[in-house]
Protein backbone atom coordinates (compact mmCIF):
# COMPACT_ATOMS: atom_id res chain seq x y z
CA UNK A 1 0.00 0.00 0.00
CA UNK A 2 1.39 3.42 -0.80
CA UNK A 3 0.92 4.93 2.41
CA UNK A 4 3.23 2.02 3.80
CA UNK A 5 5.75 2.58 1.90
CA UNK A 6 5.51 6.82 1.73
CA UNK A 7 7.64 6.91 4.69
CA UNK A 8 10.55 5.53 2.77
CA UNK A 9 13.32 7.66 2.20
CA UNK A 10 15.49 5.89 -0.53
CA UNK A 11 18.05 7.83 -2.33
CA UNK A 12 17.85 8.37 -6.25
CA UNK A 13 20.58 9.38 -7.64
CA UNK A 14 21.77 9.78 -11.55
CA UNK A 15 25.72 9.34 -12.15
CA UNK A 16 26.27 11.25 -16.01
CA UNK A 17 29.50 10.17 -16.58
CA UNK A 18 32.13 7.44 -15.84
CA UNK A 19 34.39 10.04 -14.34
CA UNK A 20 31.97 10.95 -11.90
CA UNK A 21 30.93 7.29 -10.54
CA UNK A 22 33.77 7.72 -7.65
CA UNK A 23 31.96 11.09 -6.43
CA UNK A 24 28.51 8.98 -6.66
CA UNK A 25 29.34 5.50 -5.58
CA UNK A 26 30.63 6.26 -2.03
CA UNK A 27 28.18 3.21 -0.40
CA UNK A 28 28.49 0.53 -2.41
CA UNK A 29 25.37 -1.39 -0.43
CA UNK A 30 23.30 0.05 -3.15
CA UNK A 31 21.69 -1.01 -6.55
CA UNK A 32 23.46 0.33 -9.90
CA UNK A 33 21.85 0.74 -13.24
CA UNK A 34 23.90 0.69 -15.74
CA UNK A 35 22.47 2.84 -18.98
CA UNK A 36 24.15 3.11 -22.19
CA UNK A 37 21.15 3.36 -24.48
CA UNK A 38 22.64 3.54 -27.67
CA UNK A 39 24.02 0.89 -27.62
CA UNK A 40 25.38 -1.55 -25.23
CA UNK A 41 22.71 -1.93 -22.52
CA UNK A 42 19.93 -1.95 -25.02
CA UNK A 43 21.98 -4.99 -27.41
CA UNK A 44 22.54 -6.42 -24.03
CA UNK A 45 18.80 -6.41 -23.40
CA UNK A 46 18.29 -7.63 -26.85
CA UNK A 47 20.73 -10.63 -26.47
CA UNK A 48 19.19 -12.00 -22.95
CA UNK A 49 15.70 -11.63 -24.37
CA UNK A 50 16.97 -13.99 -27.55
CA UNK A 51 18.03 -16.69 -25.21
CA UNK A 52 21.79 -15.74 -25.05
CA UNK A 53 22.69 -17.73 -21.96
CA UNK A 54 25.50 -15.07 -20.55
CA UNK A 55 27.48 -12.23 -21.45
CA UNK A 56 30.72 -11.50 -20.11
CA UNK A 57 31.22 -7.75 -20.11
CA UNK A 58 35.10 -6.56 -20.59
CA UNK A 59 36.88 -3.52 -20.62
CA UNK A 60 39.38 -3.36 -23.17
CA UNK A 61 39.74 -5.05 -26.55
CA UNK A 62 42.64 -6.80 -26.18
CA UNK A 63 41.01 -8.78 -23.39
CA UNK A 64 38.36 -9.08 -26.51
CA UNK A 65 40.59 -10.66 -28.33
CA UNK A 66 42.44 -13.01 -25.94
CA UNK A 67 39.12 -14.46 -25.39
CA UNK A 68 38.12 -14.92 -29.87
CA UNK A 69 41.70 -16.56 -29.64
CA UNK A 70 40.66 -19.04 -27.24
CA UNK A 71 37.69 -19.80 -29.55
CA UNK A 72 34.87 -17.82 -27.81
CA UNK A 73 31.92 -15.65 -29.63
CA UNK A 74 33.24 -12.32 -28.98
CA UNK A 75 31.50 -8.98 -29.63
CA UNK A 76 33.35 -5.99 -30.07
CA UNK A 77 32.21 -2.34 -30.56
CA UNK A 78 34.79 0.74 -30.67
CA UNK A 79 33.08 4.52 -32.48
CA UNK A 80 30.18 2.72 -32.79
CA UNK A 81 31.38 0.55 -35.38
CA UNK A 82 32.50 -3.38 -35.29
CA UNK A 83 36.00 -3.53 -34.63
CA UNK A 84 37.48 -5.89 -37.25
CA UNK A 85 38.17 -9.50 -36.67
CA UNK A 86 34.89 -9.62 -34.05
CA UNK A 87 31.81 -11.58 -34.75
CA UNK A 88 29.18 -9.02 -33.91
CA UNK A 89 29.38 -5.15 -32.56
CA UNK A 90 26.79 -3.66 -29.91
CA UNK A 91 23.63 -3.50 -32.09
CA UNK A 92 20.82 -4.89 -30.17
CA UNK A 93 19.35 -6.60 -33.86
CA UNK A 94 22.68 -9.09 -34.09
CA UNK A 95 20.21 -11.25 -31.43
CA UNK A 96 16.91 -11.36 -32.98
CA UNK A 97 17.26 -14.49 -35.01
CA UNK A 98 17.96 -16.59 -32.40
CA UNK A 99 21.67 -17.48 -33.93
CA UNK A 100 23.41 -16.86 -30.28
CA UNK A 101 20.71 -19.18 -28.30
CA UNK A 102 22.10 -20.74 -25.53
CA UNK A 103 25.68 -19.23 -25.85
CA UNK A 104 27.71 -17.77 -23.55
CA UNK A 105 29.23 -14.84 -25.40
CA UNK A 106 32.02 -12.09 -24.59
CA UNK A 107 31.60 -8.29 -25.03
CA UNK A 108 33.30 -5.04 -25.13
CA UNK A 109 31.98 -1.82 -26.03
CA UNK A 110 33.03 1.79 -25.66
CA UNK A 111 31.51 3.18 -22.94
CA UNK A 112 28.95 0.64 -21.75
CA UNK A 113 31.19 -2.65 -20.63
CA UNK A 114 34.01 0.30 -18.92
CA UNK A 115 30.71 1.40 -16.91
CA UNK A 116 29.68 -2.04 -15.68
CA UNK A 117 33.02 -2.61 -14.66
CA UNK A 118 33.08 0.40 -12.63
CA UNK A 119 30.08 -0.54 -10.69
CA UNK A 120 30.89 -4.59 -10.55
CA UNK A 121 31.03 -4.18 -6.59
CA UNK A 122 27.73 -2.84 -5.72
CA UNK A 123 25.25 -5.07 -3.88
CA UNK A 124 23.64 -5.13 -7.42
CA UNK A 125 24.28 -4.03 -10.90
CA UNK A 126 21.54 -4.54 -13.41
CA UNK A 127 21.04 -3.81 -17.12
CA UNK A 128 18.94 -0.51 -18.09
CA UNK A 129 17.48 -0.32 -21.55
CA UNK A 130 14.10 1.35 -22.62
CA UNK A 131 12.99 -2.13 -24.04
CA UNK A 132 12.94 -3.18 -20.16
CA UNK A 133 11.97 -0.06 -18.33
CA UNK A 134 9.14 -1.03 -16.56
CA UNK A 135 11.06 -4.98 -15.59
CA UNK A 136 13.91 -2.57 -14.11
CA UNK A 137 11.72 -0.63 -12.02
CA UNK A 138 9.59 -3.53 -10.30
CA UNK A 139 12.76 -4.69 -9.41
CA UNK A 140 14.54 -1.85 -8.08
CA UNK A 141 11.80 -1.32 -6.06
CA UNK A 142 11.71 -4.41 -4.43
CA UNK A 143 15.34 -4.08 -2.97
CA UNK A 144 15.12 -1.70 -0.20
CA UNK A 145 18.56 0.15 -1.08
CA UNK A 146 19.42 3.80 -2.31
CA UNK A 147 19.94 3.71 -6.39
CA UNK A 148 22.54 5.08 -8.25
CA UNK A 149 21.46 5.46 -12.29
CA UNK A 150 24.94 5.07 -13.89
CA UNK A 151 24.70 6.86 -17.46
CA UNK A 152 27.62 5.21 -19.46
CA UNK A 153 27.71 8.86 -21.73
CA UNK A 154 30.20 9.02 -24.72
CA UNK A 155 33.95 8.87 -23.59
CA UNK A 156 32.99 10.17 -20.42
CA UNK A 157 30.76 13.14 -21.41
CA UNK A 158 27.27 13.81 -20.68
CA UNK A 159 24.93 12.21 -23.30
CA UNK A 160 21.00 12.85 -23.69
CA UNK A 161 19.97 9.72 -24.54
CA UNK A 162 21.07 8.08 -21.43
CA UNK A 163 19.97 11.00 -19.21
CA UNK A 164 16.43 10.36 -20.92
CA UNK A 165 16.45 6.69 -19.36
CA UNK A 166 17.64 7.83 -16.00
CA UNK A 167 14.83 10.20 -15.85
CA UNK A 168 11.92 7.91 -17.24
CA UNK A 169 13.28 5.21 -13.83
CA UNK A 170 12.84 8.22 -11.68
CA UNK A 171 9.46 8.82 -13.58
CA UNK A 172 8.02 5.16 -12.11
CA UNK A 173 9.87 5.14 -8.62
CA UNK A 174 8.63 8.96 -7.65
CA UNK A 175 4.87 7.50 -8.97
CA UNK A 176 5.17 4.11 -6.39
CA UNK A 177 5.99 6.69 -3.68
CA UNK A 178 8.95 4.57 -2.83
CA UNK A 179 11.57 7.12 -3.24
CA UNK A 180 11.18 10.36 -1.61
CA UNK A 181 14.98 11.84 -1.55
CA UNK A 182 15.61 12.94 -5.32
CA UNK A 183 18.96 14.34 -6.17
CA UNK A 184 19.32 17.68 -8.01
CA UNK A 185 20.81 15.26 -10.47
CA UNK A 186 17.53 13.04 -10.79
CA UNK A 187 15.29 16.14 -10.89
CA UNK A 188 17.06 16.82 -13.90
CA UNK A 189 16.21 13.76 -15.56
CA UNK A 190 12.70 13.46 -14.90
CA UNK A 191 12.37 16.95 -15.74
CA UNK A 192 14.38 16.39 -19.41
CA UNK A 193 12.18 13.25 -19.58
CA UNK A 194 8.61 14.60 -18.89
CA UNK A 195 9.70 17.30 -22.26
CA UNK A 196 11.00 14.29 -24.03
CA UNK A 197 8.62 11.61 -23.66
CA UNK A 198 6.08 12.05 -26.22
CA UNK A 199 8.73 11.95 -29.07
CA UNK A 200 12.00 10.82 -27.38
CA UNK A 201 12.59 10.19 -31.46
CA UNK A 202 12.00 13.50 -32.14
CA UNK A 203 13.71 15.04 -29.25
CA UNK A 204 17.02 12.88 -29.66
CA UNK A 205 17.24 14.66 -33.19
CA UNK A 206 19.98 16.93 -32.17
CA UNK A 207 21.60 14.72 -29.90
CA UNK A 208 25.51 14.19 -30.73
CA UNK A 209 25.16 10.27 -30.55
CA UNK A 210 21.49 10.19 -32.58
CA UNK A 211 23.49 11.78 -34.97
CA UNK A 212 26.80 9.36 -35.26
CA UNK A 213 24.25 6.49 -35.63
CA UNK A 214 22.70 7.74 -38.04
CA UNK A 215 25.58 8.82 -40.03
CA UNK A 216 26.33 5.02 -39.94
CA UNK A 217 22.59 3.95 -41.19
CA UNK A 218 21.72 2.28 -37.79
CA UNK A 219 17.95 4.09 -37.71
CA UNK A 220 16.53 0.18 -37.69
CA UNK A 221 18.92 0.13 -34.07
CA UNK A 222 17.90 3.22 -32.94
CA UNK A 223 14.20 2.31 -33.26
CA UNK A 224 14.66 -0.86 -31.03
CA UNK A 225 16.47 1.81 -28.49
CA UNK A 226 13.87 4.06 -28.44
CA UNK A 227 11.30 1.81 -27.67
CA UNK A 228 9.80 0.92 -24.31
CA UNK A 229 8.77 -2.50 -22.50
CA UNK A 230 9.96 -4.68 -25.48
CA UNK A 231 10.63 -7.25 -22.71
CA UNK A 232 10.55 -8.28 -18.97
CA UNK A 233 13.86 -9.68 -18.49
CA UNK A 234 16.16 -7.78 -16.10
CA UNK A 235 19.84 -8.78 -16.71
CA UNK A 236 21.84 -8.33 -13.59
CA UNK A 237 25.73 -8.98 -13.24
CA UNK A 238 26.17 -12.17 -11.29
CA UNK A 239 29.70 -13.83 -10.62
CA UNK A 240 31.45 -11.61 -13.33
CA UNK A 241 28.94 -11.89 -16.26
CA UNK A 242 25.42 -10.73 -17.07
CA UNK A 243 22.75 -13.05 -16.73
CA UNK A 244 18.95 -13.05 -16.28
CA UNK A 245 17.95 -12.24 -12.45
CA UNK B 1 24.46 40.74 -38.75
CA UNK B 2 22.93 37.27 -38.34
CA UNK B 3 23.59 36.62 -41.71
CA UNK B 4 27.22 37.10 -41.28
CA UNK B 5 27.87 35.22 -38.36
CA UNK B 6 25.16 32.54 -39.16
CA UNK B 7 28.24 30.64 -40.46
CA UNK B 8 29.80 30.10 -37.13
CA UNK B 9 30.58 26.56 -36.07
CA UNK B 10 31.88 27.65 -31.94
CA UNK B 11 30.95 25.23 -30.09
CA UNK B 12 29.45 25.28 -26.57
CA UNK B 13 29.66 22.62 -23.87
CA UNK B 14 28.34 22.70 -20.12
CA UNK B 15 30.31 20.83 -17.65
CA UNK B 16 28.66 19.74 -14.45
CA UNK B 17 31.26 18.86 -12.16
CA UNK B 18 35.26 20.14 -11.19
CA UNK B 19 35.80 16.16 -11.30
CA UNK B 20 34.33 16.36 -15.06
CA UNK B 21 36.44 19.26 -16.24
CA UNK B 22 39.51 17.60 -17.15
CA UNK B 23 36.84 15.79 -20.49
CA UNK B 24 35.79 18.82 -21.45
CA UNK B 25 39.14 21.33 -21.34
CA UNK B 26 41.56 19.67 -24.09
CA UNK B 27 42.25 22.57 -25.99
CA UNK B 28 43.00 25.44 -23.59
CA UNK B 29 41.86 27.95 -26.27
CA UNK B 30 38.64 28.47 -24.97
CA UNK B 31 36.45 31.00 -22.57
CA UNK B 32 35.25 29.01 -18.98
CA UNK B 33 32.46 30.71 -17.70
CA UNK B 34 33.03 29.88 -13.91
CA UNK B 35 29.44 29.24 -12.40
CA UNK B 36 28.47 28.73 -8.73
CA UNK B 37 24.80 30.54 -8.58
CA UNK B 38 24.79 29.67 -4.76
CA UNK B 39 27.02 31.92 -4.46
CA UNK B 40 30.51 32.41 -4.58
CA UNK B 41 29.89 33.59 -8.12
CA UNK B 42 27.18 35.58 -6.94
CA UNK B 43 28.97 37.42 -4.48
CA UNK B 44 32.21 37.99 -6.68
CA UNK B 45 30.11 39.67 -9.22
CA UNK B 46 28.17 41.75 -6.18
CA UNK B 47 31.98 42.43 -4.41
CA UNK B 48 33.42 43.97 -8.02
CA UNK B 49 29.89 45.58 -8.43
CA UNK B 50 30.13 47.85 -5.24
CA UNK B 51 33.65 48.80 -5.80
CA UNK B 52 36.06 45.80 -4.45
CA UNK B 53 39.14 46.16 -6.50
CA UNK B 54 40.53 42.60 -6.82
CA UNK B 55 39.46 39.26 -5.44
CA UNK B 56 42.33 36.51 -4.67
CA UNK B 57 40.88 33.16 -5.20
CA UNK B 58 42.46 30.69 -3.15
CA UNK B 59 41.48 26.98 -3.12
CA UNK B 60 42.37 25.57 0.51
CA UNK B 61 41.52 27.45 3.88
CA UNK B 62 44.99 27.02 5.43
CA UNK B 63 45.99 28.99 1.88
CA UNK B 64 43.41 31.54 3.00
CA UNK B 65 44.93 31.67 6.61
CA UNK B 66 48.07 32.78 5.51
CA UNK B 67 46.66 35.58 3.92
CA UNK B 68 44.42 36.70 6.95
CA UNK B 69 47.84 36.45 9.45
CA UNK B 70 49.03 38.67 7.19
CA UNK B 71 46.67 41.42 7.66
CA UNK B 72 44.60 40.70 4.17
CA UNK B 73 40.81 41.38 4.43
CA UNK B 74 40.08 37.97 3.74
CA UNK B 75 36.61 35.86 3.49
CA UNK B 76 36.13 31.49 3.63
CA UNK B 77 33.37 29.82 3.61
CA UNK B 78 32.35 25.85 3.91
CA UNK B 79 29.37 24.04 4.60
CA UNK B 80 27.54 27.55 3.42
CA UNK B 81 28.83 29.20 6.21
CA UNK B 82 31.49 31.32 7.24
CA UNK B 83 34.88 29.86 8.61
CA UNK B 84 35.72 30.74 12.13
CA UNK B 85 38.15 33.73 12.61
CA UNK B 86 37.41 35.20 8.72
CA UNK B 87 35.86 38.68 7.93
CA UNK B 88 33.17 37.68 5.47
CA UNK B 89 31.95 34.13 4.06
CA UNK B 90 30.36 33.99 0.09
CA UNK B 91 27.04 36.00 0.67
CA UNK B 92 26.70 38.97 -1.97
CA UNK B 93 25.39 40.89 0.52
CA UNK B 94 28.38 41.95 2.54
CA UNK B 95 29.19 44.03 -0.28
CA UNK B 96 26.21 46.03 -0.49
CA UNK B 97 27.44 48.55 2.21
CA UNK B 98 30.39 49.92 0.20
CA UNK B 99 32.42 48.55 3.07
CA UNK B 100 35.01 46.88 1.05
CA UNK B 101 35.21 49.68 -1.76
CA UNK B 102 39.11 49.83 -3.14
CA UNK B 103 40.27 46.79 -1.52
CA UNK B 104 42.16 43.98 -3.09
CA UNK B 105 40.53 40.61 -1.11
CA UNK B 106 40.73 36.90 -0.52
CA UNK B 107 38.65 34.38 -0.83
CA UNK B 108 38.15 30.90 -0.55
CA UNK B 109 34.46 28.60 -1.22
CA UNK B 110 33.61 24.84 -1.07
CA UNK B 111 33.07 25.18 -4.84
CA UNK B 112 33.46 28.03 -6.56
CA UNK B 113 37.51 29.05 -6.34
CA UNK B 114 38.22 25.28 -6.63
CA UNK B 115 36.37 25.40 -10.15
CA UNK B 116 38.64 28.95 -10.77
CA UNK B 117 41.63 27.19 -10.05
CA UNK B 118 41.05 24.76 -12.30
CA UNK B 119 40.21 27.09 -15.21
CA UNK B 120 42.95 29.14 -14.72
CA UNK B 121 45.27 28.39 -17.47
CA UNK B 122 42.17 28.72 -20.21
CA UNK B 123 42.76 31.44 -22.99
CA UNK B 124 39.46 33.78 -20.59
CA UNK B 125 38.37 33.08 -17.34
CA UNK B 126 35.41 34.45 -16.75
CA UNK B 127 32.87 35.04 -13.75
CA UNK B 128 29.19 34.35 -14.53
CA UNK B 129 25.89 34.79 -11.73
CA UNK B 130 22.65 35.57 -12.98
CA UNK B 131 23.47 38.74 -12.06
CA UNK B 132 25.33 39.70 -14.92
CA UNK B 133 23.75 37.36 -17.15
CA UNK B 134 23.47 39.38 -20.28
CA UNK B 135 27.34 40.82 -19.78
CA UNK B 136 28.47 37.80 -19.54
CA UNK B 137 26.60 36.40 -23.03
CA UNK B 138 28.00 39.45 -24.28
CA UNK B 139 31.56 39.30 -23.57
CA UNK B 140 31.59 35.43 -24.85
CA UNK B 141 30.02 36.74 -27.95
CA UNK B 142 32.85 39.11 -28.42
CA UNK B 143 35.36 36.36 -28.27
CA UNK B 144 35.79 34.50 -31.05
CA UNK B 145 36.27 31.26 -29.06
CA UNK B 146 34.60 27.68 -28.26
CA UNK B 147 32.86 28.04 -24.80
CA UNK B 148 32.83 25.95 -21.86
CA UNK B 149 30.17 26.47 -19.31
CA UNK B 150 31.84 25.40 -16.55
CA UNK B 151 29.64 24.59 -13.01
CA UNK B 152 31.31 24.06 -9.60
CA UNK B 153 28.20 21.80 -8.72
CA UNK B 154 28.42 21.02 -4.94
CA UNK B 155 31.54 18.67 -3.59
CA UNK B 156 31.73 17.51 -7.24
CA UNK B 157 28.28 16.90 -7.79
CA UNK B 158 25.43 18.08 -10.05
CA UNK B 159 23.59 21.04 -9.02
CA UNK B 160 20.20 22.64 -10.74
CA UNK B 161 21.20 26.09 -9.96
CA UNK B 162 24.21 26.19 -11.95
CA UNK B 163 23.02 24.24 -14.91
CA UNK B 164 20.13 27.02 -15.13
CA UNK B 165 22.36 29.65 -15.07
CA UNK B 166 24.21 27.75 -18.41
CA UNK B 167 20.98 27.09 -20.04
CA UNK B 168 20.20 30.94 -19.84
CA UNK B 169 23.48 31.51 -21.54
CA UNK B 170 22.92 28.73 -23.98
CA UNK B 171 19.66 30.68 -24.76
CA UNK B 172 21.25 34.30 -25.29
CA UNK B 173 24.20 32.17 -27.39
CA UNK B 174 21.80 30.43 -29.64
CA UNK B 175 19.21 33.59 -30.32
CA UNK B 176 22.44 35.27 -31.78
CA UNK B 177 23.24 32.73 -34.09
CA UNK B 178 27.21 32.77 -33.39
CA UNK B 179 26.93 28.91 -31.65
CA UNK B 180 25.39 26.26 -33.81
CA UNK B 181 27.41 23.39 -32.32
CA UNK B 182 26.22 22.47 -29.33
CA UNK B 183 26.42 19.61 -27.08
CA UNK B 184 24.36 17.34 -25.37
CA UNK B 185 25.05 19.03 -22.22
CA UNK B 186 24.29 22.65 -23.92
CA UNK B 187 21.09 20.87 -25.31
CA UNK B 188 19.83 19.75 -21.70
CA UNK B 189 21.17 22.81 -19.91
CA UNK B 190 18.80 25.32 -22.46
CA UNK B 191 15.94 22.43 -21.71
CA UNK B 192 15.29 22.77 -18.29
CA UNK B 193 16.19 26.46 -18.43
CA UNK B 194 13.00 26.76 -20.68
CA UNK B 195 10.65 24.65 -18.31
CA UNK B 196 12.25 26.89 -14.82
CA UNK B 197 13.00 30.37 -16.89
CA UNK B 198 9.01 32.00 -15.38
CA UNK B 199 9.88 30.99 -11.98
CA UNK B 200 13.21 30.08 -10.90
CA UNK B 201 12.67 30.81 -7.32
CA UNK B 202 9.75 28.18 -7.54
CA UNK B 203 11.47 25.57 -9.82
CA UNK B 204 14.68 25.53 -7.49
CA UNK B 205 12.36 24.91 -4.28
CA UNK B 206 13.27 21.05 -4.32
CA UNK B 207 16.76 21.28 -5.05
CA UNK B 208 19.22 20.07 -2.69
CA UNK B 209 21.63 23.35 -2.13
CA UNK B 210 18.31 25.94 -1.77
CA UNK B 211 16.72 23.30 0.57
CA UNK B 212 20.47 24.03 2.40
CA UNK B 213 20.83 28.09 2.59
CA UNK B 214 17.05 27.95 3.32
CA UNK B 215 17.77 26.25 6.58
CA UNK B 216 20.45 28.68 7.04
CA UNK B 217 17.94 31.70 7.05
CA UNK B 218 19.79 32.92 3.53
CA UNK B 219 16.51 33.89 1.48
CA UNK B 220 17.58 37.56 0.77
CA UNK B 221 20.67 36.42 -0.87
CA UNK B 222 18.61 33.41 -3.00
CA UNK B 223 16.72 35.94 -4.24
CA UNK B 224 19.83 38.35 -5.04
CA UNK B 225 21.16 35.21 -6.60
CA UNK B 226 17.79 34.42 -8.69
CA UNK B 227 17.57 37.99 -10.22
CA UNK B 228 19.08 38.73 -13.56
CA UNK B 229 20.85 41.43 -15.01
CA UNK B 230 21.18 43.73 -12.06
CA UNK B 231 25.27 44.51 -13.53
CA UNK B 232 26.73 45.69 -16.58
CA UNK B 233 30.10 44.31 -14.93
CA UNK B 234 32.13 41.16 -16.27
CA UNK B 235 34.98 39.78 -13.27
CA UNK B 236 37.52 38.13 -15.34
CA UNK B 237 40.83 36.27 -14.00
CA UNK B 238 44.14 38.25 -14.46
CA UNK B 239 46.95 37.37 -13.26
CA UNK B 240 45.66 35.09 -10.78
CA UNK B 241 43.30 37.81 -9.72
CA UNK B 242 39.40 38.70 -10.56
CA UNK B 243 39.29 41.95 -11.37
CA UNK B 244 36.89 43.65 -13.79
CA UNK B 245 36.66 43.45 -17.47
Amino acid sequence: MAEESSGSNRKVEVCFSPALFPVYFQDKNCVVVVIDVFRATSAICSAIDNGVKSILPVATVEEATIYKEKGFIVGAERQAEVVEGFDFGNSPITFKSGKYKGEEIVLTTTNGTKAIDLAKEAYKVVIGSFANLDAVCNYIEQEDKDVILFCAGWKDRFNLEDTLFAGAVVEKLVENLRFSNLADSALASLNLYNTAKNDLYGFLNESSHRKRLSRLNLEEDIIYCLTLNQSNNVPILKDGKIVKS
